[in-house]
């Protein structure tokens, strides 16, 4: 999507110099837009544990191209094997518990060890790499095709009055190669000239929603709003909101959705005023093991510094952390909610819009 | 309650010099306790109009004291019954909307003008703002004492294991004269031996949680933990909420309740969880002339900048405004948001319980 106009992925090869990766630096954001170079595979594992990059999409992506480099590395090795299978256990090791990571690095493993010669390794890295990044933007890309035909009978139903679509987090293009997840219906109905404003959930603690969705937005110059993450009921109650799109951090195979906490108390809100409430999701984010979301989905529990201090610009525009309550109040974190399937209107996946239950999923992925 | 270990209320005239009234500058908090000394009307206007006080019972007891200001000020007039007139007008303007404050200078110009000579008046101004105040906190110990019998109850089902409160913005002393409302019964179940944990939401885009309450319950050493708004239904799926106790800016004849905004999303998730959803509130909060408080109750839009901007202390210890977002991204800023009774568990009056329906309340205060 657009950068000050210009379109960007969120990982790529550099142009005329493929032996360098490059991404954008997500933690500088919104404040600055920085380009960054990764050389080798420590580059890549830092970039992704540090946060550099962050979203399952692009982290898979950026681990995809990780694996690139690290078959260009492992050529210098006296056993290449060894060195791929090496580079593969360190960039695993950066977020245990990002299932697209694992997943990229594992089909990158298959591709790589799988060729006859280190030319045809090399060749199989480069691809596949491509391929993941591929593969992840053309999935958003339907997302956004299957959503657009809600938003276009809202916009019908409303005469042509801007849609009021209502996020929150940011499942936006950051957190895939491309068009993100959440935000890909609203880039399209923007491409199919469908009028629609965005209510964007500041999504305390950290702030994604405010940091990176309403940027994202702004680029893209789609009519955006930042709210409190407490508005979202009173819009819905006096008729604002048309529907609720969020993405998915996992779904169960009964539709139960984990997502940013705070998800579950706007679904509730949309159910209580008649309001469809949709996630968007890559199917790679189903799980088929888990069926109760609520009983069965581990929370992270994260550090209480995240709601104590919060990151901002000064009058004078420095960057500075400020601790927004005294040291005397403890604060609690807990980084995902889950809402049930009863209160999910669909799931829009790259296949198509399913009901948020076990058998249409079944159906729709068998 | 107490600040330092040393009882205080939010308003009272200063020992030994009662021609000055002392209140506490809320602004200042969580970072600095600051009395103040008002020795004039226009002192007591700009502190109202300036929010050094806040909440409904606060600001009625303080324009209780500045009436007392006003008479002293007028016996130096020619007409002092014009004079004090004047007084009480230049209070009612500084907020126009805050019923509490308008109630108190009418009753106190009752009293002032009803007394037959200058030193009837005198005694009138000044006890009649004690009466204010000691009527105020008063109601909110009747509050506390009602709603501990539903904390003891609670307590006993849990064989004492602490029952976990969740509330929502400041409903605390420093909103009425003393205890506050929604705090009351918390202050009354610490009093009563009976162990609390209170799951305090920080409430943006103000904060009035994390600045006012976390602040409030840490000087009374109530055990609490600050959470973001996003936290409660989470809490609430896993047991982790007893009970929700909000107070109130108005209430409809028929239950429904206009507090800060967000509230709703969390009575709904306390519906949705089977947990039960208090509102405390002084009888002066109910508003008899409306019935259907979405509909009717207009809510206040406030500035984008309290949700662009935040105040906190930087690492080094000073205080500093940070934007949290870029100008490219404009903010709404709804401060109120209304719970339909429906949702509502019982509303605790300084009269009793009464379930948040027409019939109950008109019973009630009848």
């Amino acid at each position: 999507m657009l950068v000050s106009g210009k379109p960007y992925r969120t990982a790529w090869l550099k142009p005329g110099e493929p032996q360098i990766v490059q991404i954008i630096d997500q933690r500088k954001l919104p404040w600055n837009f920085e380009v960054v170079d990764l050389v080798s595979v420590n580059d890549v594992c830092v970039a992704i544990k540090d946060m550099w990059v962050r979203g399952a999409g692009c982290i898979g992506v950026t681990a995809g191209y990780g694996m690139w480099l690290a078959t260009l590395e492992a050529l210098n090795d006296p056993d290449y094997k060894l060195g791929i299978r090496l580079g593969a256990k360190k960039l695993i090791k950066t977020r245990p518990t990002a299932v697209n990571l694992a997943w990229a690095v594992e089909r990158q493993l298959e591709a790589i060890l799988g060729a006859r010669t280190e030319t045809a390794a090399l060749e199989a890295a480069r691809s596949t790499a491509e391929a993941i990044a591929d593969e992840d933007a053309g999935a958003c890309r339907a997302i956004g095709r299957h959503g657009l035909e809600i938003v276009k009978q809202l916009s019908e139903k409303k005469n042509g009055a801007p849609v009021n679509i209502l996020t929150h987090c940011n499942a936006g293009w950051l957190a895939f190669a491309d068009y993100g997840s959440a935000t890909a219906p609203i880039y399209a109905a923007q491409e199919a000239g469908i009028p629609v404003h965005v209510w964007v959930d500041e999504t305390r603690p950290r702030n994604q929603g405010a940091r990176l969705t309403a940027w994202e937005l702004a680029q893209q110059r789609v009519p955006h709003t930042v709210i409190a993450d407490n508005t979202g009921g009173h819009l819905m109650q006096h008729g604002q909101v048309d529907m609720v799109i969020t993405g998915a951090d996992r779904v169960t195979r009964c539709g139960d959705v984990a997502n940013k906490i705070g998800t579950y108390l706007k679904a509730l809100a949309a159910r209580d005023n008649g309001i469809p409430f949709y996630v968007a999701l890559p199917s790679s984010t189903i799980d088929w093991e888990m069926s109760d979301g609520v009983k069965e989905i581990p929370i992270e529990q994260r550090g209480g510094e995240e709601v104590t201090w919060m990151e901002g610009q000064t009058a004078g525009g420095k960057l500075e952390n400020v601790r927004i309550f005294p040291e005397a109040s403890g604060a609690a974190n807990y980084a995902f909610d889950v809402t049930p399937a009863r209160l999910v209107t669909g799931l829009i996946t790259e296949r198509g819009i399913s009901p948020a239950d076990e058998a249409a999923l079944e159906k729709m992925f068998s």
